[in-house]
């Protein structure tokens, strides 16, 4: 972490820690008071509530690039300008496009039958009409890269992996490198498709799509997910002898599309370029609408904001919020960001992104400096009365923000409770009704009294632990 | 129910039941000690479950008349001789004709959105290309058939009606008259089309199909249900404004198909022309490999006859298991066995079907006549082992034996755990994974013995009480 003594960060240190203080004597009483009423007022909200099932219900799917990612840029306009922010904007960039126009998979041969699939984010077309091919199976991405040459060649490619379910979500990373990596794998030894047992917890006939390694709009080769039973059916058809399956998957592509960040803003009382952004993502896969992934997330963090920018006094710090388009193929929006801010990477004093359901809070993670501790504990301290529990100093933020983590801004990740999230993560059964209202609460209620504790403590997150030490 | 003394029903009689006996002492020890031995072995048993996942498997769905239909017949032929069952064979009828080819709707106008939708078994197909009209919502069939004469001029009627959650899937029969009425009475007030709130309980993006009222093949209109988010979703949207569908729907249907009946027996020792039937049915729809609807119900009868089948010494009257055929669409396999055997009613001394999924046996409900209440109590001791209490003598049979018990067969009802049932039924997640192996054995076990106990005892289950008294 590298840091520039510009003005924000020097009047920041007018604030500091005096090195002996602890989270029992850092934090203002009146700041203190006024985070906890706002904690309050989050378990009441009813605005986050609104602004999901509006969204989920007016707009529904909305597939980064797409007209109706665009359409819930302006529904959103409308809702942040009604919501009294005193500023809302778009910030525009472009994006290369890809959606699915048919896809559809069976058993071939005597006992045909279908297969519950969808084609993944990026997946080529096949043949039109379809392709049918003997299908070979693999446990793992790295049991497929060490088949012999030839062992696919004219064949479909099958990663017959599960995940594993776990409350922080841990599972996905290891289980989505067979999404990334399968299509390429399979073509470099011949493969003519790539099939994968969905990246998923459930077991409904909902497949999860999902994004795929590629450069540009389409990846190596057409690549589906197979449904957890249709996964399950074709390892049983498979265990009797060769397999052939039909495989139709047509998709469109486009090298540029129009996808955008909007922005709101409570501007800050006295550090008003020094910006606490929290975030979400607009965009949604297109089989459901995008209820936890990630219309909640926008509804946590604008209510929290609102809540903060109803308060008779704003605190001293500006908090940005960013509706980020277009992440779910490639964290564009996140990137396009950091491009465009790239200057004033400095003025962000803190970045959290909730994009993880509505689950909720168990655990504060925070991304500080290590001279800024005491800062992470006094959080910590502040949300207990939540249930939430202190987790480490490992973030650096999720997802379209973890751009920014990544280049040292100060991040929080208030961790949501995830053991069924990946039941119904990018299936078409992402739907408002799967949203508990009370966990959701929990959420907005955790966010704006983080928020409002980060702008109007004007602590320094990035605060180097004696540096005069360290650097020896 | 009427009783005409045949020398089946005489020979029977010859160990009828004393005025004076209790349970205690009705059943014969040995018997007793078999009946108990099959239990045990049930709870072990493994020839269901490899019935069930070979059905699921190779087959897959088996829709009323179709190809599929016809192949789990050969399948089940081979089956059945494998497992060494003395007789196998089948008995064919003809059924009308229906299949789905496609089905989408959507919501039309500026925020176009994929409603999940499947056709009701009977739906008309639309107009090629689809038909638009505006949404109009019902809380009920009630509502429905109360409406103004012009109000669905044009117009697609929406009934928007929940169903209860039950053990015993007592919401069903409620639930169920929309689905069966809508279309007719739409068709009544002028409407284009037909949509249902899904007769399930689940809350995921599955439809639940299944048949709707039809003299031949097809219904009075184009009729879908919508899944349950979708039909939340539906109703969000009308609380907004008028909304506007788009639907089209279209059928393959014929005056007639072939189905059949694929019957095994177990050939009784002394009394062959007393029949003790255990039933399921083969056929399935068609979204899901119809697991728990019902390859497990032909797992289990299978299994608790073919235990019976290796015993040593065979039981007194035979038994006969059916494998009936279109039972989804109307009873079809349950009327043409009916009507096949209406001249052998009276050798039919208890029948039972199997046909509500493969979760645990709670309750055993018969349908006696009076005078053989000792025998329905000598039952429900035997099995109480295996946590099941004792049900009322309501029973006619399930499904297609109701045929036969409503003809005055006397009849028993395993009843089957079906809180969650209703979340799969009828839709594509009818996959064999959702069986739990040990609730499923149970059923075996459930089934041989009294399966066994009723073709061994020579118990006759039509005895009426005192005739000379209540005749009075």
């Amino acid at each position: 972490m590298k840091h520039i003594l510009t003005p924000m960060i020097l009047a920041a240190a007018l604030v500091a820690l005096p090195a002996s203080a602890d989270e029992s004597t850092i934090l203002d009483p009146a700041i203190k008071a006024q985070a906890e009423a706002l904690m309050a007022a989050g378990l009441k909200d009813d605005v986050g509530l609104e602004f999901t099932e509006s969204l989920t219900t007016e707009i529904g799917p909305r597939l980064a690039g797409s007209d109706a990612e665009w359409r819930a840029r302006q529904w959103a306009m409308v809702k942040l300008k009604d919501l009294n922010f005193q500023q809302a904007y778009i910030e525009d960039f472009n994006i290369p496009y890809w959606e699915r126009v048919t896809e559809t998979a069976s058993v071939a041969g005597d006992n045909p039958q279908n297969l519950a699939i969808t084609a993944l984010g990026g997946s080529k077309s096949t043949a039109k009409g379809g392709i049918e091919a003997e299908v070979v199976r693999f446990t793992s991405l790295a049991d497929l890269k060490a088949a012999p040459a030839d062992a696919l060649k004219g064949r479909i490619a099958f990663i017959d992996e599960r995940m594993v379910r776990a409350q922080d979500g841990s599972g996905y990373g290891y289980a989505v490198a067979k999404r990334g990596g399968c299509a390429q794998a399979a073509a470099d030894l011949g493969a003519v498709a790539c099939l994968i047992r969905s990246v998923g917890t459930d077991s409904h006939r909902m497949p999860h799509t999902g994004g795929m390694s590629r450069e540009g709009a389409l990846g190596a080769l057409p690549a589906a997910a197979l449904a957890t039973p249709d996964a399950d059916q074709l390892a049983r058809l498979l265990e009797r002898g060769a397999v052939k399956v039909k495989l139709n998957i047509q998709v469109k592509a486009a090298d540029s599309a129009a996808s955008g960040n909007v922005i709101a803003e409570v501007e800050g009382a006295s550090l008003k370029d020094e910006i606490v952004l929290i975030a979400c993502h607009l965009d949604s896969w297109d089989l459901g609408t995008g209820a936890i992934d990630d219309a909640a997330g926008c509804g946590i963090v604008v209510a929290a904001a609102k809540l903060i920018q109803d308060l008779p006094l704003k605190p001293k710090r500006t908090i940005r919020v960013v509706l980020y388009g277009s992440e779910e193929v490639g964290l564009y929006g996140g990137k396009a960001y950091g491009e465009a801010h790239a200057d004033e990477l400095e003025s962000h004093v803190l970045v959290a992104e909730s994009d993880f359901g509505a689950g909720r809070v168990w655990r504060l993670t925070t991304g500080f400096g290590d001279g800024a501790m005491a800062y992470a504990k006094a959080m910590q301290v502040l949300v207990a009365p939540l249930g939430i529990v202190p987790g480490d100093n490992s973030s650096k933020g999720a997802s379209d923000v973890s751009v920014l983590g990544n280049l040292g801004v100060p991040a929080i990740s208030p961790d949501q409770e995830g053991t069924d999230y990946f039941d119904l993560h990018h299936t078409p059964d992402d739907t408002f009704d799967k949203i508990d209202p009370a966990a959701f609460r929990q959420n907005v209620a955790t966010y704006a009294a983080l928020t409002y504790l980060a702008a109007e403590t004007g602590w320094d997150f990035r605060k180097a632990a004696k540096p005069e030490m360290t650097d020896r």
